[in-house]
């Protein structure tokens, strides 16, 4: 159905196999930084116009690896889609965040949720597809969605929030309703993925963008339970290949170690994080088992001159290590990418060089020990 | 000149000694969640006109103290005092956050900065010295300043930011003028909280709030580097007494055993930290060094009802674990405080109930081992 894929170098770093090169993919890659990005945005009128739209959706996926030799693509679309087909009413004001019409702060509006009918989602395995297919084998395509505690957030706040005080409120003071929430919200976000996993996703990532605001022992409670429960229910492959999981808890680096036992391939970090330290924690030995690890470049790093840039990039590899490079076995691999989403006012060029730079420093970290 | 110190539970445990009950003090204790306070500042015309006036700010600084039976009482005072000292036009817009009328991006900026002269802010040195007699000998003072990297977010981006984009920039782009700025600020809170010690400051807090938005290599460059460097300057008793230095970093959790050779007391953390660990890597055994933990309540727990919120308080008691008790040598020590400002939706009841919980507890845990 899909034509066969020409680098699988993202893939193998996710299970931990030795590439020739450091693989790098950026999130937010299709975004507003690029122009042609705008162009499409301002066809389509709005942003879930674009992301609703399957021919807009493909075009956007697609844009910045036509000017960039990236080793992944990831789905446009939203983190917030399963909650609106929920019932929930997502819109986005000009120029703000989202904001959902009905919030779930009580137990009426706890008692309506359920995992929704994938049909109103279809907008998005159809974009998956028809992505997998417009990519041609070029790289793999990553599906995603948020975690259901931070989908949690956005549905009980009814939209972003500074302060976190309604989800923490009903939190703290009726753990029960939001245990059936998060317990509801996973359900959704397992059988979501494997949707996107049947439309063509090759791996698939769970953005954990809020769990770093949970207190120490809530986030284990709230939140690494529940994606630990997507987890559970994911399908190991389709059409014969492993489809790799990977996992981002943005402000999560205190956990790693708790995250260690998650059955997923990765762990994103931000750069907070010493990928070095990441590692020896996670990474396993050569032959053993462990965690590939995605990560972590300040994404205002981009706003150096090119210079400053790429120093910093290979600041960040060389924080890794040298990768292992044994063919034969399994070890610690690195895939690079940002801390967290690129900046809409990144200078497109700035990415040209920092992709040219990882790809070259990695090779030459590699070369130098063989 | 001031009264004998009635309670030093809050010192004692600065300094490593045992004591009968772990002392409480909330970040902004003073503030808008008290119905007092809202009346003093409308009488004040505005925040500034509040922090300003050595009146006002003895009657607020004092008005927690008169509802709880805290440990120790915090100068009411801005973070940003010092930075308008070097005149760079400090104003709060009704309902937002504070604005520079001059922002530091430049070269042409950066050479305009000096340690500004303490004249400027005698007003903040008055009000330590009114408070300190106000408070006749009740509990201790402490007085406190923003980071050098702290002051310099503010400084750059010219107000409060959600990216940090222009001091980053700034910081990747041109290192040298970074350090530059750094280095007038800490030699600038260095003079400010000495002083505040002069004036009457019986332990110092310097509140590295957006430390944890660097990168982890980023942040002991040019965050730990100067915040050691007004340490390095600071005085070390006043009037025969020691004077306690309290070093938070917000977002810090990783670093904590870069933190522990600071010449500090005592390490606030905040809430992502599990303090049994912390106490492990930072805390010293009885008769050893070590330092001093202070945090780490999620301020949003307060929003429970009070039954979960001392359930949670309790909770954060049992994860520090035992404090030290021999009265003869120093060991391991417990500060309770939030892991952030207390919000001003706080209900006020609240806070009565977590710091009787506090005292109650903690008193407990001392007597279940004795």
């Amino acid at each position: 159905m899909f034509a066969p894929l020409q680098n699988d170098t993202f893939l193998r770093a996710c299970l931990r196999q030795a590439t020739a090169h450091t693989p790098i993919w950026l999130m937010r890659q299709a975004g507003r930084y690029l122009p042609e990005y705008r162009d499409t945005r301002a066809k389509a009128g709005s942003f879930m116009g674009l992301a609703t739209h399957v021919d807009y959706a493909t075009e956007v996926t697609l844009q910045p690896l036509d000017r960039y030799p990236l080793d992944a693509a990831i789905l446009f679309s939203d983190i917030l889609t399963v909650p609106d087909a929920m019932g929930l009413g997502l819109s986005f004001a000009l120029g703000e965040g989202p904001k959902f019409a009905k919030h779930v702060r009580d137990e009426a509006a706890v008692a309506q949720l359920a995992v929704p009918d994938m049909n109103k989602l279809r907008y998005v395995f159809d974009a998956v597809t028809s992505i997998r297919k417009a990519l041609n084998g070029r790289v793999p395509l990553i599906g995603f969605s948020g975690s259901p505690w931070t989908l949690a957030c956005y549905m009980v706040e009814g939209g972003g929030s500074d302060d976190y005080r309604q989800v923490k409120t009903l939190m703290y003071s009726r753990p029960d309703l939001m245990h059936r929430i998060l317990a509801i919200n996973a359900d959704a976000v397992a059988l979501y993925l494997n949707t996107q996993i049947e439309a063509g996703a090759q791996a698939v990532m769970i953005f954990d963008s809020w769990g770093g605001v949970l207190a120490d022992g809530m986030f284990q409670q709230f939140s690494l339970a529940y994606t630990r429960r997507v987890l559970s229910q994911l399908k190991r492959s389709q059409d014969g290949s492993v489809v790799p999981r990977i996992v981002f808890t943005k402000g999560g680096g205190l956990w790693l170690t708790e995250m260690a036992d998650l059955d997923c391939d990765v762990l994103g970090v931000d750069w907070t994080v010493n990928l070095g330290q990441a590692r020896a924690l996670v990474g396993g030995e050569v032959g053993g088992s462990g965690k590939a690890l995605q990560g972590n470049l300040d994404p205002n790093s981009l706003f150096a001159p090119q210079e400053a840039l790429c120093a910093e990039a290979r600041r960040v590899l060389d924080s890794f290590g040298q990768p292992h490079t044994d063919a034969s076995t399994r070890g610690p691999t690195h895939i690079f990418n940002l801390g967290h989403g690129i900046s809409q006012f990144t200078p497109p060029e700035h990415v040209a060089a920092l992709v040219e730079a990882v790809h070259a420093h990695s090779k030459m970290l590699r070369n130098s020990q063989s």
